[in-house]
């Protein structure tokens, strides 16, 4: 009603600046009206007026009240359907002081290491029990999920081998979806899939196989003897593992396995209908420069003190690009840093304890279905029974699920996959179901509960102090608290993060994550449980569908990276499907391209060709022309970014798209800049044919300090035949195109939050958003434009949502882009965007988020820094004298007795009133990162924790 | 099964020290194992070996399982019911970020004010939004509930009279309960309650008078005339208010009211089917100084910067025992905070849009009801509409019920009290079961919307800065945020606090206080969907009741000084059903006791009689004797702390009680330092009559930062009859004593706490943390004896779960307890109680959730302080120029550039390893609390707030 409207409307609450201040920048910008600025900023050919399809606004108590409504369709029963997903204890400590806890969540990836030592710390800790418990040297801070953490490991075999065999073995008893989302991985790389079983399978050109430990039907199977072969033929083995089994089996280090993969949900981390989750890779030294992702290193700061680090960047994809070892560019670091305090929370013995627990359960369950005529597998198991039930298979599921319990049927056998949840009750009730007549305490005397000899774990783990020095809940919510206090996040202030998009993650949105009906969701639960699921899903695609123009979305990619590689797939097989498969295999990429681009085409498949920018930063469109027309009937696609990695709506873009579809090429959009776009313009309508989108950036999922992200991707109608599809889940209309994600709808559970930010704001509040975020970045551009170069503007002087700040021009007087991002720290800010996607400058996004007040702030900052930089231009102070080149400053530093330096300790401390009033201090000096990768150390055994 | 247990378990979280750490304390004190500990601290003639009556142990997820039953059992309908309870959308972020987050809710009061500075600074706010929404020039920051605020208002007037009158008005306009709970307070003050009405009612006599703005059912009267006529009488005027609907009404200070009071629940707190919610005073400046509750002010450190603490405390019971003003002696500060939040994040002009959207709807809702031929109210109201039923109102409140509407039937009326919650669909629904046929849009036409003219507010308010800087959730965030890092709670660090238990406030205990199944009941939603908190209560009782070792348990008193209170009344109704009650009135209290104590007592009617303690701090059994003696028939009771305020089980207990006994006087047990108890001996069996539980020392409901706090009372099987009664929720076999808070079960959304607590240890966990207690306590005392004397310990040497330290000794050199508790602040530490119950010492209470590497840390803390004191006593340092005098040190302190310390600035910030790790930085310096008493300032209005 409109004369007594709701009170808790959201879209205020979003946007940073008050009308007032809206209006206030506006006039700053000279111009009347957000409508006059984005009219002046988009070019008007490609700007639509009206989005058909979008749902109207709702507060928040409707919102939450309609998500309340969906939870509630879904049913959470006990599911022991295995499949590398287990039902798992958060505990409480855990899940209100990291998952659900902004300190935790709204980070951003810890580029910027002096002011993220808490969460690397944590990721070490990660780390740390990956390593040790697989038995391995050394571990990733966490990959994706188990069927792409197996997939980059075949793809890392392959690169450690010689190069001339092309076939991956993948052992018939991994995961079904494991097993897909590799071959989907294989094919356009021209790997060779040979599905078999490791005992017998013909080695003659394998490269590496994949060996399940334990198997998808619970067996464990000692494969030393595979390995032992596979070395023999220079193979390597890769092992995919249950994390918890390794407490209590011997691990695959000690049996022969060179790669080991898995997923570390149970430990901790909600099932969540499929994620997020982290997935994890550990290998053997020698290979440790081969592995994808992310890796935690120990290294030191100015001082000389530890200090940690993301190590070895040089491997990834933005300094790489087409020649990076992967395209995956984050990682899952909330649910890692999650899973690794899981393990300090419950310790060696613990962890020990709880896998004793659930094998005893197993076994008893085992016994109970011997004793009730059931055929039992009789290979050894770790907590997954199998039921050779035969024609009985429906009966026996069906039995239980008429308890509220899902078993998995599995060819003629029902699987039993306990977890750490089940209860004596549970195990009675499974007797029960089975038709035992004996229950568990009858059971209990004749059946041993043991790991069996042979498998059983020898090696002690964990034996670092901080595994053992927090069991107290007290103790370890001080240890949490101590970690997230030495971060900086966005409940701090604003992290003007160029291309990453760091907007509010509004707490209704964060909220049903964590609710049982949409968390404690096995991904393979029966449809008929997950209707709740099923529907937000229909809706958010619809919505995706409307403000992007495309025909199709599909929600499966769990990150931007995937999303793209997803989206080229689709191009690659829609090309295919025209017999033009093997000959337009050309992805023409701007040279302004984010590095993951170039990485992701060469995972489809493809040939990189870049394509030159013009001085203004856009594409050059003579360049792409002849491009284009010189491959000709090879040319595959084009990625570009819109509006552009530089921050402007490339006036060209229509023509860029016609010349590409001139040439029989497929116009794939990076999502990247998406904010800048929502609800004023839409990729469809432009001429991409595909595109995907970064609900991390875009719309609200939060970062988690480096993941989860989710990279869903949209098509036009020719492509949506080329989707993703799934060996468990059948995706609707689509083709037989394998899964490029283990879960069918990727990381469910956070697409609540994209879900209720469409759904409080409405088609009108996404518009606003974005208008807003589109004065946010030409009020900075306004604001700092008379003390740094603002690089690439629009033809009305405009910048699109943010934009590039050149320092280049320092460079002779000896200050670095370092040195201003370090700096900004001091001032209680993290550093924008460096040297992307142009050397010596920092792009900054403020996003629609940030009010007035703040952006001032920041700028403030800014200019005060450029005064710095104008003492040492004008000779009074000397670089390396400076406090730019000093800093970030910590609290031991500006306190130390010999201070001597040219500035005061309070300037280098406190710099502005707002520092005076609210100082965050970073807690390590500025860090060597050429020492710890040189002296790589990537675990937590070395790593000096003070309680 | 004892074979796989749960690996959940809880009692090891709840506990510090490990097992291994138990020994290795024990072993230092020289004892072989708990058991031997306690029997060498328990007399043995009050140890129990066995408690029945408690339950046996469940793991976390199980309780929260059974918790969450219960809450299921509870309906959450919508209640329109009214009666100073309303339901009210909490912001999420502040239930995030504040109510659900242990960094606010497991703070300590305040005493502490340099690290206290976030949770000061919400409080001001907090006294501000009273102070002007009233239109009052001083307001308190909080008192427990209306009723308890109204007859604290009636002392307040009663004190402020001349004393020769003894009458308080109370209108029968006002809310049953409100009018209830005065009548209780009265009775044994000698006041004589005359209900009537304000138009008619004879002054004579009368000292003060309680008119309610607006009335209970919803009639909004103009009282100014009765202001004027109560002035000319020289009585004074307390109006009971709705604080939303001030933002729309003239101001109770506008028309003459002398002092405000009210709760503030419908300020985001959450209705908790009664509380805690945070109620409020405000008065004029010529009373402030007797006004009871906490009081905020403004005052300035020892840098000459302003800096906040609680001002004029010498008015409290802690100083002035039996003189003082009243015995509150905490607030309901989480609470308060929430609501002062709420107006924060709302503003002037959203409250007021919300008070008017309420209004507009109980308008259009009353126009309904006359238009389907209901007679209805003429008075002009705010949010709540009488309908005059008569013989229909049965029908409606049952036509409501059935589309799950809960309505107030009040006489012959039905009451719709309509709050924030309430949506379009919401009314169209209560207007079809009023049987009207338009429609909220027809009805719209015809109805004025607008608060009637003669009531409406003029006068502006809340225009300082922090309520209009942050209407974002990102800057609402950080604003939260930055006060939350000035505080210092158990998040991270000890706070041995004596006589206080700081013990762990464990996740699991807290996620179910927000649930909407315990959360969202109003207190008087019919018996009928109140099932699971009626279940959750009569289990609790029966457990404190096993505990305590008494008959009956009464869960009403919402603060241990109401427990106190009731305690005493029950005393005194006893004594008065034996024809004895005039008689009686000695209340003998020794000289250790907390000032609670004798304030309780003449709250009670009694005259307070004080008993020696002999030198070893125990109750001098001879002087006892001789008062008991003395008093004889007029001896009503004897309160007495066990174990003592000094920290030990004294032997004699039993004895003390037989000797009250023999003079017909009752034993009343303060159960301060039942954690010492619990599990071990009961106040029952040792002889006490009655004893308070503090259910926020000893059974993990957290401090909130100063409230909210739960004080249960157990008696004896005699004094059942007499436990606190209510006029509107009938408490079962018990008499017509009314009632002493306004909710039947006091704050009952915070009791599921405890009852997690004792469910997740059972009887057997609760009897091993009362000795892991002991044993904390006991090791601090060895660690520290060889430092500081240990005062007062037991037979064997031992002293029971705190001990005393002596700092009498460094008065000579010129070192004050004060100079210790702030250098701690400088350590990462919150000082030990200072000064209770003796003057010059730090009374130190670990409690068993402590484990042994933060004992020593405090004690390694401590000891190095020592060695700072001994740097004076040397005569190295002069006591003004010491670390000690200057403590604490904040970082603006220390990186000044005139340092001139005989200290580095090192030693003054980071004495120890782990400061140089994890400091935590006092905001302000030492604070000058005799400026701020002299220039009192408590509005933010003044408060220099800097984003």
């Amino acid at each position: 009603m409109r004369e007594l409207p709701p009170t808790d409307v959201f879209l205020h609450r979003h946007l940073g600046p008050s009308p007032a201040e809206q209006e206030e920048m506006l006039r700053t910008l000279g111009v009347s009206s957000l409508e006059e600025l984005v009219a002046k900023t988009i070019p008007a050919a490609i700007r639509t007026r009206d989005i058909p399809g979008l749902p109207s606004a709702v507060s928040e108590v409707q919102a939450l009240r309609e998500l309340a409504e969906r939870a509630g369709k879904n049913q959470v029963l006990r599911s022991w359907l295995g499949l590398g997903y287990a039902g798992t204890i958060t505990p409480p400590v855990i899940l209100r002081n990291v998952l659900e806890n902004p300190g935790w969540y709204t980070a951003y990836t810890p580029y910027q290491a002096e002011i993220s030592q808490g969460r690397l710390e944590a990721l070490l800790v990660y780390q740390t029990v990956i390593q040790e418990l697989t038995g391995m040297s050394i571990a990733n801070a966490s990959l994706l999920d188990e069927g792409t953490a197996a997939a980059e490991a075949m793809t890392m075999a392959h690169r450690a081998s010689d190069g001339a065999r092309t076939v991956f073995f993948v052992d018939e008893r991994n995961h079904p979806q494991v097993i897909d989302v590799v071959r989907t991985r294989a094919l356009p790389l021209g790997i060779t899939v040979r599905v078999g079983l490791a005992e017998t399978v013909d080695l003659d050109g394998v490269f590496g196989g994949l060996v399940p430990y334990p198997c998808t039907d619970g067996a464990v199977v000692d494969f030393s003897g595979f390995a032992a072969r596979a070395h023999d033929a220079k193979a390597l083995v890769v092992a995919t593992v249950d994390l918890l089994a390794l407490s209590v089996l011997r691990p695959p280090g000690e049996w022969g396995a060179d790669i080991v993969v898995g997923n570390s949900q149970r430990f901790g981390v909600p099932l969540g209908f499929g994620g997020p989750h982290a997935a994890f890779m550990a290998t053997r030294t020698s290979f440790q420069r081969q592995m994808p992702g992310r890796l935690i290193g120990i290294s030191k700061d100015s001082h000389g003190e530890p200090a940690l680090r993301m190590a070895l960047q040089t491997r990834e994809q933005h300094i790489r690009r087409q020649k990076a070892t992967s395209n995956i560019c984050t990682a899952q670091v909330l649910l890692a840093v999650t899973a690794g305090f899981y393990a300090v929370w419950h310790g060696p013995e613990g962890l020990t304890r709880i896998a004793q627990r659930v094998h005893g359960f197993a076994k008893l369950v085992a016994a109970g279905a011997a004793e009730a005529g059931w055929k039992v597998g009789t290979a050894p198991f770790f907590d997954t029974v199998r039921i050779e039930a035969g024609p009985r298979r429906a009966e026996l599921v069906t039995a239980a699920l008429s308890r509220g319990i899902n078993l998995r049927a599995h060819g003629d056998d029902v699987i039993v996959a306990l977890d750490e949840t089940v209860t004596e009750a549970d195990a009675e009730e499974l007797l029960q179901v089975l038709g035992c007549r004996q229950g568990l305490a009858a059971l209990l005397g004749a059946t041993d509960l043991a790991v069996p000899a042979a498998f059983a774990r020898t090696t002690p783990f964990l034996r670092e102090s901080v595994f053992h020095a927090h069991r107290s809940e007290t103790e370890m919510l001080r240890f949490l608290h101590r970690l997230q206090v030495k971060d900086l996040a966005l409940d701090a202030s604003m992290i003007p993060l160029g291309s990453c998009t760091m907007k509010l993650n509004a707490t209704t949105e964060m909220i049903p994550v964590t609710w049982p009906g949409f968390g404690a969701l096995h991904p393979f639960a029966p449809p008929e449980q997950t209707a709740g699921y099923l529907q937000l899903f229909t809706e958010l695609e619809g919505w995706l569908c409307a403000i992007t123009g495309f025909d199709a979305v599909s929600l499966q990619p769990n990150a931007g990276s995937q999303g793209e590689y997803a989206g080229l797939l689709a191009i690659r097989e829609y090309h295919a499907s025209r017999g033009d498969g093997d000959r337009r295999t050309i992805c023409l990429v701007p040279e302004s391209a984010h590095g993951t681009n170039p990485a992701s085409a060469v995972m489809a498949g493809m040939e990189v060709v870049v394509v030159a920018c013009d001085t203004s930063g856009n594409v050059d469109l003579a360049d792409l022309r002849a491009k284009a027309e010189a491959h000709g009937s090879r040319l595959s696609c084009l990625m570009v970014t819109y509006p552009s990695t530089h921050g402007v709506f490339e006036e060209a873009i229509g023509e860029i798209c016609r010349v590409v579809h001139a040439h029989g090429g497929q116009v794939y959009m990076d999502g990247a800049n998406m904010n800048a776009m929502v609800g004023l313009c839409r990729p469809g309508d432009i001429g991409a044919d595909v595109c995907h989108l970064n609900l991390h950036k875009t719309f609200c999922i939060p970062h988690g300090g480096g993941g989860p992200g989710m990279g869903p991707i949209g098509v036009k109608s020719h492509l949506a035949p080329f989707l993703p599809g799934h060996p468990l889940v059948p995706q609707t209309s689509r083709t037989q195109l394998g899964a490029v994600s283990s879960a069918p709808w990727g990381s469910a559970s956070i697409l609540p939050i994209s879900w209720a930010y469409i759904r409080m704001c409405g088609g009108d509040g996404l518009r606003q958003a974005t208008s807003v975020a589109i004065l946010t970045a030409n009020y900075v551009a306004q604001r700092l434009g008379p003390h740094y170069p603002v690089l690439y503007r629009g033809t009305n002087g405009r910048v699109a949502h943010e934009c590039i700040l050149d320092l280049r021009p320092f460079k002779d007087c000896g200050v670095q882009v370092d040195d201003v991002a370090k700096r900004l720290m001091d001032y209680g800010f993290h550093a924008p965007t460096m040297s992307f996607p142009v050397a010596g400058t920092l792009m900054v996004e403020p996003t629609e988020s940030e009010g007035k007040v703040e952006l001032d702030r920041f700028c403030d900052a800014m200019i005060a820094i450029r005064q710095e930089i104008r003492d040492i231009e004008e000779g009074r102070v000397k670089a390396e004298d400076s406090a730019l080149r000093h800093a970030p400053h910590t609290a031991a530093d500006v306190t130390r007795e010999d201070w001597g330096r040219p500035y005061t300790r309070q300037h280098a401390a406190f710099p502005t009133a707002h520092t005076r009033a609210h100082k965050y201090w970073p807690t390590v000096g500025r860090i060597d990162n050429a020492y710890g990768d040189r002296n790589l150390i990537c675990s937590c055994d070395a790593w000096p924790e003070t309680r």
